[in-house]
């Protein structure tokens, strides 16, 4: 596997086109692109990962529906700027007709698009202006690399920068290539926070392995990531296999192993970006729990010390406070021996600095690892000398900046 | 039952004397209080409640191994500035050394004495400056006002005001009086989060009873108030009871609900002073969850609220983000129709104003409710229209102060 930088988004990948336009869906007349179009040239096998979210918004309900008939797709239709959820009956309606339009501009039946929101909830969408921005978008798909980080860029909400990742790999001496978008920025938090992702290949493979494949590989990178804690209702990961390159992939193909490695590259690399991207963050904390009794309890240690407000205060304070980080774990409700379990900082160059093990801490090591938290990126790990459980968490710090730009919307 | 201003804390309680020195515990050399000693004429029976932290400190550890025995206590030391927390074994032989002292100076039996210890986590106490400290306190010990407002300040650690309230009922005709003093400010959140409170009566109460009383004052109150979602390794509340005021009270006495619903407001009114004291918080938010299941779901969709970044951070910037609240809720893992599902928001003169109902938000409703979001204090209501239970949780904003204030420490 090769990554192909830099990357130009989905039209990176074989067969497919793409668009990004400006409808002032805001209604700040500010130019900013806000709908992405993206069209294959031949029919995909498709796979998706929805929020849990209760208050689903339309666009997700509507996926749900669509994923489930196991119908092939040829277009997505994305708006930023507004999320079109909890918006009623009404917001159906309006998913509806954003999907019709669609369909209509690019010649395809409604069924064969997927349609995708974000930005705020409870608003009506600025239906009229949506409908013209994908009008025009349709008039604008091309493969050029402009247009690939036009759709990219149409995506984004508070995001500052674009999120693209392409890789490449050989299959039978044939190249195949895996790309996506992203937007991230708020409510980032498992499963599937305020994050819209979109992943294409050219292999060719059936959708029931698609959607495996999906699954596997959003646990350890979408699902394994948090800004604050929050998730959101509009959240959607959708992977498209057109086919394009001539690699068919199966259940038993030999091929399989390394393009779900590459999958994951992918969506690893999107997930890390949207940490990294956070609102306001300063610095990217890797959490890597083991020594639990099973992966889910690992899970929930991990996710309390990266969601505590102390903890990620601290980081962004470069103090290496790991009181505070031992009294989120003793808090998580996971159950074990306080004398067994350990904790260390670990330098992005490898170097480790223990800061707890035998039943006490270590505040003499204090500057050896206030030397480690200045980092921008580095790691914690914890080992609750319990059993085989692990989990890995991508987590953020806490900065004035972040409690600044979401006072008010 | 007549609330008594202002309140001198423990000392208000026939029977109990009090102190407050200063002893350097911090090395600061500041001459802040951070030495408590109460004393009680006669032997208490006694109630405790503490955290279900893994990590429990040892003044923890020994309060509970001393409750189990039992025996009677005469006595309580606290200090503030250092936890005692995470010093294994060393750690517990300071606790008892402290316990050996404030008893001795006391004309106590260590069994006879409860200590407490707030603040630094991992570091060792400075036993001698403790220890001279407590033997200061107990050439102090007196009933004067003062006395018990010096404890009350003596045990505070990144509070900014003291926190006492006494309460006086009448049983038979008898005056009966009940005073608390706490102290939170950080990692506060259920289940005894950075939390100490101290509860005196002169009512005599067989211990069985007492526990029983306390543990229902506790669940309302000091376990339904969060700040910032920490909890901590030594929250403790204990409720003392010497019997000074001639009344007595056993399992079916008349003036048990009387004596329950007094208890219930001076833990209420200590817990809502701790919200109210959090860090650098400017509001207090109510969060009325009901029409769920059962209460522990009613519980959790209040916290997942109370406790959502960007849920907060909006009450900061007076902003009635609906939609964020409504995210959180959703996120919760609650199971409900969204379309039986209402929100409303409460000024403090019983002022309501819908945000949410059948499926849909009422962004037309968003000036009155800015009015509202704009106090100190209102209620947010949420109905998710499923079942009888219900729970009511006290939460603070967070703030750019909070950050700053915790970045380091």
């Amino acid at each position: 596997m090769k990554i192909t930088e830099p990357s130009h988004g989905l039209v990176d990948v074989s067969g497919f086109e793409c668009a990004g336009v400006a409808c002032d869906i805001r209604g700040k007349q500010d130019g900013r692109l806000d709908v992405a179009l993206v069209r294959s040239k031949f029919p995909c096998q498709w796979a998706g990962v929805f929020t849990r979210h209760a208050f689903a918004a339309a666009p997700v309900l509507l996926g749900r529906e669509q994923l489930a008939t196991g119908n092939s797709i040829e277009g997505i239709v994305v708006n930023s700027g507004n999320a079109n959820a909890c918006c009623g009956e009404a917001g159906m309606a309006d998913a509806l007709a954003m999907r019709k339009t669609a369909a209509d501009v690019m010649g395809l039946v409604p069924e064969a698009v997927a349609i995708g929101s974000t930005g705020r909830i409870g608003e009506r969408l600025p239906l009229q202006n949506l409908l013209s921005g994908i009008r025009e978008a349709a008039g604008k798909l091309s493969r050029a690399p402009a247009s690939g980080l036009a759709a990219a860029d149409a995506i984004l909400t508070s995001d500052t920068r674009r999120k693209v990742v392409t890789v490449e790999l050989r299959l039978d001496g044939v190249p195949v290539r895996i790309a996506g978008m992203a937007k991230g920025a708020g409510m980032i938090e498992p499963n599937m926070a305020t994050m819209l992702a979109y992943i294409a290949t050219d292999a060719a493979i059936p959708s029931s392995l698609l959607q495996k494949l999906l699954v596997e590989a959003v646990q350890g990178t979408f699902n394994a990531i948090t800004v604050d804690g929050d998730r959101s209702t509009n959240d959607t990961v959708l992977l498209l296999a057109n086919g394009c390159s001539g690699v068919s992939l199966q259940k038993n193909s030999p091929g399989l192993g390394e393009f779900a490695s590459a999958l994951g590259h992918v969506c690893g690399g999107l997930a890390e970006a949207i940490v990294g991207d956070g609102e306001k963050i300063t610095k990217v904390v890797t959490i890597e729990v083991s020594g639990v009794r099973d992966a889910a309890s690992a899970e929930r240690v991990a996710r309390v010390v990266g969601n505590s407000l102390l903890v990620k205060s601290s980081w962004y304070g470069n103090d290496p406070n790991w009181g505070r980080v031992l009294d989120a774990v003793g808090a998580s409700d996971v159950e074990f021996e306080p004398k067994r379990f350990s904790m260390s900082y670990l330098c992005p160059d490898g170097r480790e600095v223990p800061a707890f093990a035998e039943g006490r801490g270590f505040p003499e090591k204090k500057e050896a690892m206030r030397s480690i938290v200045a980092n921008s990126r580095f790691t914690i790990r914890l080992n609750l000398g319990e059993g085989e459980g692990r989990f890995r968490l991508l987590a953020s710090d806490l900065t004035e900046g972040y409690v600044n730009f979401n006072k008010s919307e």
